[in-house]
């Protein structure tokens, strides 16, 4: 049987601005590879012997940029009038799929799986649980007490190194995370989820059936143009916005887990940029043009303008177009003070 | 009598990388006005009551930066083809001079001067002895004990308020510095002459006959277009390069100090721009579009460029064109590193 990917490009993306913005978010921007997280993530899942041509849904303002990183494939893209989250996105890509028994390997376009051996085994194990119905989600074994990421705890095993989900646990503070760590048994919530279509619109059907009807009139009233689907915007306004965790996953009954240990970030800050990239002898992780003296363990991203840096250490310099950002690491997460502007 | 001001305009100028650049140095900049500095030079000696026409003394890479910022005055421009440092730049002018007796005001083109009516007040008490065909430096009374400044020990009162130079002072290490502050009758050497056209000659033709006799041939064959002057390129290259102070100052009998306080500095690096700009409640000097979140005590320079900083202090941030360059306050001289290349 073959795997219908289903690829998540809705992010707006300002934690890593100046160099995400609205027009071009982080998963159209090659961070880590010479690949941008979009395309990375199109060829994480483009052996044809398992998976089935994707399923993109992306923000309609950025049908180009899609269109040109998809390079030939036979993507079906679904462009959404408006942002509704993830579950409405979800529902769009249920119901174009054109097997509704199909499998969809849900995932976001902005995340880095640098072990996608281990990924791909955790689908195969998690295979059969799903064609019996089952909704399965990737619990990320955590590498650290992180708040910046919701939590699963981990219940009854159901073979194949699966478990049922006990509980979902929203992003947690520090003492919350480190005793979930000491636990044991709780895993990351990753975004990346395992179901046959048909599954997930019946479980729509239970415990949202306003965003299924909504998603059901948009996709039937769709404008369709050669692989592009458009959804009828007046139709997917109406639709409640809702994340699949909350309208879905942890309602449902037959949810499952399958740990993984795939080398995943969400790359979701500088600091979390620095953490993946190269660096050199001096613990610099530099993108672009810098000369650095006397400067050690700073990250700079230079698109265009060259960098030049004496005397300080454990910087982040972000130069791109007309903006320069400068924050000491460690603090990224105030780079929404700016991105809003 | 008129005094003919001789504005020299020679300098590469590096210490202010990535803003100063061998096209357009700091002369050309407008760092702490309005104006650039080679403006505001021309604006100090523009009263027609006391001064002539200047005579220019330019890199001819810079005719149309000098014809654009001299405005409509009628500006004698000297283009040297080739540069050989201060004494022969103003053996040019002298013998570029049209009365043989004209009083000649040597001043940088890239220096600043807040307290103009102390300048033209040292000027007067000086005119006396320059008549009676003395050399006269201006000694800038110290605020510091600078290590980047020569330095004049003043010796016998010779009326007016002017004095005898005892001596010339290399640029002092810190303790000779203070010493010299600690001592008093010491004045910083700013570089400001004012002397008959006649009486450099005649010192250089004692002191430096080779470098007059190279002057006098490049000014024999030179070329003359409307107001500009343009030395015989052979002829120049072949005179010695050499200092007034090292060529002329030194050796000369009749060389007398005029100490003056105005408010004077060289803008020699990017701290000393900090120190002349005005600050916010922050304590941050910005020039251009920058965003400063948590952020106190920065130098920001931005031509073209939006800086945002957040949770740093003290630094100097220079973004111009395609360049930034960051380093601690306190450090500037090391912009050298960078601006060779």
């Amino acid at each position: 049987m073959t795997i219908v990917p289903v690829i998540l490009s809705g992010g707006g993306g300002t934690r890593l601005w100046p160099l995400s913005t609205p027009i071009r978010p982080k998963q159209f921007l090659a961070l880590t590879d010479d690949r941008t997280m979009f395309q990375l993530t199109l060829d994480r899942v483009s052996d044809a012997n398992v998976f089935a041509a994707p399923i993109v849904v992306a923000n309609a303002a950025h049908a180009d940029v899609v269109d040109a990183q998809c390079g030939n494939n036979d993507a079906v893209v679904l462009l959404e009038p408006c942002a509704r989250n993830t579950a409405p996105a979800i529902a769009l890509a249920a119901l174009a799929a054109t097997d509704p028994k199909a499998v969809l390997l849900v995932m976001p376009s902005d995340h880095i799986i640098t072990d996608v051996a281990a990924f791909h085994a955790a689908t195969v194990a998690a295979l059969p649980l799903v064609e019996a119905g089952w909704m399965v989600t990737y619990g990320i074994t955590p590498t650290g007490p992180e708040t910046g990421y919701g939590y699963i705890q981990m219940g009854e095993a159901l073979g194949g190194g699966l478990q049922k989900v006990a509980r979902f646990v929203e992003k947690p503070d520090l003492v919350r995370a480190e005793a979930m760590l000491a636990e044991g048994n709780h895993s990351w919530n990753g975004g990346i989820f395992l179901f046959r279509a048909d599954a997930y619109l019946e479980a729509l059907a239970i415990y949202a059936p306003e965003m299924l009807a909504a998603a059901q009139k948009a996709m039937a009233a769709a404008n369709r143009e050669g692989n592009r689907i458009t959804p009828d915007a007046d139709a997917f306004a109406a639709c409640p916005s809702d994340s699949i965790d909350y309208a879905v996953m942890e309602k449902a009954e037959r949810v499952a887990v399958v740990p993984v240990n795939m080398g995943w970030s969400d790359v979701g800050s500088w600091d979390a940029l620095y953490d993946l990239n190269t660096k050199d002898a001096a613990a610099n992780a530099v993108t672009g043009t810098a000369r650095l003296d006397a400067a050690t363990g700073n990250l700079i991203h230079a698109d265009g303008i060259r960098v030049s840096i004496h005397g300080l250490d454990d910087l982040i310099v972000v130069a791109n177009g007309r903006e320069v950002m400068i924050m000491p690491r460690g603090s990224s997460q105030n780079v929404r003070t700016f991105a809003k502007d």
